[in-house]
Formats: C-alpha cells, structure tokens, sequence
C-alpha cells in the first residue's frame, strides 16, 4: 500500500560474503566497550567495571509487524528500539546489539538494505554498536532477533522487583496512542483489501501513527533520573500495556497497588481515534501496548523530585502485600486489573 | 518418522507467563558473572576484569535442521552447541546464553519442553547459564535465535585476523563426518516418504549420525590449550566445510595458504558412507560443515607443542600475501580452494 519500486537484487545474485559486506559497510563502533565488531566469530567487548545488561527479542512478520503498512526502514527502526527500551526499564545506557535476521527469497537485497538503515538509524540516535549478527534464509516471512547489552553502575540498576508498599506509580508519558495508530493501519488495510484504488486517509492522526511506527526508546529517561539524583525503586517498559506490566511489577515485588483513571495520560488523538472505533480511551492505555514509555515507582519521599515535573505523571501508588490491584474509574468504581496477556499468541488465536 | 507420541498441551492454554515459568523452572544460575538471570526486562551481568565475547546465530526450521529425523531434543542441544562454538573459536569460555524462540501452534507445550530440555543439557556441560529470552508465535515453523556471551582474559583471545606466514594450519578432530551423517538421513527420509512402514537402517553408522545430530563445541580445546600454554595465532570454528573456513583465515590475515589432502583426518565411517554416495571423502571434509572442530594456525616454533599429541592434525601451512589458496591431492595435484558459500542460502537455491 505504500510500496516502493526500485532496484531489486536477488539475494542469491550476492551470497552470503557479499551481502553482509553490503549491509554492513556503513557500520562504525563508537562505545570504548567495543573491542571489535562484526567479522569473526564473536564481538570483543570490555566493560570494566560495569554491570552489563543483556536482552534478547524477537519480531515475527504476521504476528509482531504487517508489511502492509510497516515500512522495512521504520521496522529496522522500531525492532532496535523495542531493545534498547528494554535496557532503559533497567536504568541502563544501552551500548551494543547483535542482528539475527531470518528472510524469504521475497526479499531482495535493497529490502535488507532498508531494514539496516533502519537500524542504523535507531543505534546512531543512542551511539549504540551493531557488533554482530546472523542472515540466513528462511522458508516464509521475515523474522527479526535482536539482542542488545548495555551497562550501569551496579548501584543504579533496576529491578521489577524491588518496589515498596506506599511507593508512587510514575509513567514517563502518554498511553494507548500506538495502539490508536495500530487501529487506523488496520482499517486502512481493510479498505485498501476491497478497493485498491482508495488512498489512505490518515491526515491528522500524525502522531498516534508516529507512535506505532516509531517509538522511542526513554534512554533519555535513565540521563534524566541521574541529572535528577532519581533512583525509581522499580521499573519495567510499557510493551504489553499498562495492566499488564503493573501486574509485572506487583508480583514480581508481591504487592499490590491502586491506579488511577483520571490520572493516566491519553493524548487527545487518541481520544478520538477511540472514539472513532467506538473503545474506551483507558482500554487502549491499559490493553494496548507498544508504547514503551517507562513505568516505574518511587518512594514517596521522592515526591518532590518529580511533582509538576511536567514530563512524569503520577498515576497511583503500591499496596500491602495480599492486597488487590486495582483501577478506580472516574466514576469512582474499582474495577480489578487483569492481564491481556501475550500479544505474540493472541493475534493467532 | 522418530516420532513421539505423548501428553499434548496446547500452547495458548497456558498463556506467556505459565510457559516461560515452565520451561524455565529448572533453571539454575552457576556462572559466577550471572547477578540476576531470567525473569527482568534483560539480565544483569558482571564480567569485572574480563573481556566479553558475544555471538548470535539461527537456526530456522527446513533451512537449517529437519524435525521429520531431529528429535526436539537433540535440536536444543545442537542450536546451543553451535552457539558455543563460536566462543571456543575465540579461545574463551562460554558463559551465559539467551534463546529467542519463535513457534507455530503446531508446536505443544511438551515440544518446546522438550526443546528445553537439550538446552539445558548443553548448558549443563558447559556450566553456561541461560539468563533470558523471548517466545513468540511464528506464522509458519520454528526458528531458535541464540545469543551466546563468553569471556576471557584479553591476552588470550584468538582472531581470525591474526594468522602469520609460515604458521602451521591445525584441526582438532576428523572432518566430514557430520555431512555423512545428513547423508544418511536424507536417504532414510526420502525412503521413509515412498513407504512409511520401512524401519530406518542406520546400524553401523552410529558415529557419523551422532556428529551430525549431537555436535560437539570444543570448549575443552580452550582449557587444552590453556594447560599447553599455547594460544593459537588465529582461530574459527568448522560450521561451513574446511575449505570455506580455510579462505576465511586466509581473507581475514591476508595469506594464502596449502593444505594437504592426505593430512585432512577423516574418520573410517565417513569415507564407508562417501563411498556408498559415489562421494570423494575428502568432499564431505572440505564442503560439508557443521563438524564443529576447531580450525587454528600456530607458530612453527611451537611445533613440538602439538607434534605427536594424537588430538591434533596438522594439515597444512600459511603463505605469503597474494599466494593461493591450495590443496595438495595425494595425486600431488594443486587445486584452488573454493569456498561452498552460504548453506543457509544454498538449500533454497
């Protein structure tokens, strides 16, 4: 629907020396971690005296992105960005990723070119190196294995499972908006399958589109929380939504906690993009994930520190252990949170 | 055809957070740089003084590995094994993994357990901790992503850039054997596909099935040669055939090389069966790959180090910069050596 025709290279035309010389040539290491980066049999790192973080995730084509709408550059971009924002819900500065990535000969070399520039474009806005990697062929569809280190003083690093009863429960900003983006897509790709001719209509919804396309990382957050002599007692991303990562945190600190409706942050775009699909707005904040902003908790003796911060936004606090977890709606009604659960195997079933 | 018929449970009765609790329940955390393992947004580390060495590879389903004759099992084991190959081939010990599984629901609860399973027993071996993961569905298949970290003291870490002229080329062990196990394989598969009720015949072969479906990384090697107080001038582990892992020493330390046919070890079984496929023996060694032995070079003056050790073949020697890259028949005959290129690629082409 928003394809580009170009040059196209068959893979086979290059075999495997030659692709990865052509992928990769632009790659330069800027982290003194590197040692070495790609071209033997393992990156050389060296992290001193630094803990180091390390996280592994997948994208599967047909489950986790839709290349009927996602463009292969912005893919490469969000698959890298969904890892270092692993990084950051640890409190850590992400320093290099590996690329493990699995393609169809559907794809030709330029559509490979396109995802690494994504990527590259994602580890150049964090200075991060790609030192590593694996491409080999796969039987259908495109899958996408990054894993991704990163480092911190042993003293900063967070955890899920360390809150405390009476600590705040802080978002770094607003919710639901990259599942109001997905929600759009979906439509447009609903009308495009019954009349090919209709071009998309997507004017004014700019930024929750942006938001499922382009997410952001909040390392950001991790240089913010040092400048502001900030340790959150617990942290986690929002990938799978809102209930479901606070229920991470209550059970992995076995507490449990009250949240507030009035109190999550919804942009007004997507709002009216609920509106439109006829869902409530908190729904898309609570079940819709993708929005990797930090969710985390603060001891109330920190309160200072982040109220009228303008980019933090209180949203409840962490209960005794045993207790519920609980959302109290506008209308003053408790209503039990639940998880949505797994992204990945619900739009398969 | 080796199938095993037993308890079912479907993947989405359990959910996200009930599976990874079940395939991870057993496991324990050894390395002492293992702080905190599964279970966070990413696993925390601590190599203090050490080098880091980081590795991924994968292993996609009707590319690289075949489940109608590799047991689930076996699958973990190999995917880990291969993994850790590439840290031996640095002169470093493994330490740590984490296993990016993406499955179709043909897939049970008890496959991927069974997949678990092999891992473990890998890692058990090894004393590698596996630290952290993602599981996801795949529209079609199964694809095991591995990343692998490992580390070692700077002065000891091996390139393959670093071969001089003149140096000794080394193998730890017989070549070719794994390729001859395939062999086997795909004949009893293409059997088994004419008549289901033919038993598999595979007695007597037992040494080359296993190279193939149960590899070996040579981690002992990295001790071996720590005892030794010998560290190799370059080194790179056999995934793709000895030839293509030949050039790439040559490549990468700018040399050309000779080798010797009648050097190359090649065991007993594997030249039965390259004889029963109308296959020079020496093929399976060169083109083969996935023996998993190391390739190394090492200075002449330490010769008398490995000389008549029994775990090491000598089979050739580095040349001047701009020289071919030769194998010496025992014909006395002189052929270049060409690489096989790209196995993940090749079975699609």
């Amino acid at each position: 629907m928003f394809e580009n025709r170009q040059k196209r290279t068959e893979l086979a035309e290059l075999g495997e020396f030659k692709l990865i010389n052509r992928l990769t040539k632009n790659i330069a290491n800027r982290q003194k971690s590197t040692i070495l980066g790609i071209g033997d049999d393992a990156a050389i790192l060296n992290f001193d005296q630094q803990q180091v973080l390390l996280s592994t995730d997948l994208l599967v084509e047909g489950v986790h992105f839709d290349l009927s709408y996602m463009p292969l550059k912005h893919l490469g971009y969000k698959a890298v960005m969904v890892n270092l924002s692993d990084i950051a819900a640890m409190n850590a500065i992400p320093t290099q990723i590996t690329v493990g990535l699995a393609v169809s000969n559907r794809f030709s070399v330029e559509a490979l070119e396109e995802i690494y520039a994504g990527m590259q474009l994602a580890c150049d806005k964090h200075q991060v190196d790609l030192v590593g990697g694996d491409t080999t062929s796969s039987t259908s569809g495109l899958i996408l294995a990054i894993s991704v280190l990163g480092t911190a003083n042993p003293k900063d690093i967070v955890k899920r499972s360390t809150a405390k009863q009476g600590d705040l429960i802080v978002v770094s900003g607003d919710l639901g908006a990259a599942y109001a983006g997905l929600l759009l897509f979906e439509r447009e790709k609903a009308i495009f399958a019954k009349d090919p001719t209709i071009q998309p209509d997507l004017a004014g919804y700019e930024y929750v589109l942006e938001r499922q396309m382009l997410p952001e990382a909040r390392v950001d957050m991790v240089h913010r929380f040092k400048e502001m002599d900030l340790i959150p007692t617990s942290m986690i991303d929002i990938s799978d939504g809102l209930a479901s990562e606070i229920i991470h945190l209550c059970e992995d600190s076995l507490l449990g906690c009250t949240i507030y409706e009035e109190k999550i942050p919804i942009d007004p775009q997507t709002v009216t993009v609920a509106d439109l699909f006829k869902i409530h707005p908190v729904t898309c904040a609570l079940n819709g994930g993708e929005d990797y902003e930090l969710l985390f908790t603060v001891s109330q003796k920190d309160f200072e520190k982040i109220n009228g911060q303008g980019e933090f936004y209180i949203i409840g606090h962490m209960n005794e252990t045993g207790s519920e977890r609980t959302l109290i709606t506008n209308a003053n009604e408790s209503i039990p949170l639940t998880a949505q659960g797994w992204d990945g195997m619900k739009k398969k079933d």
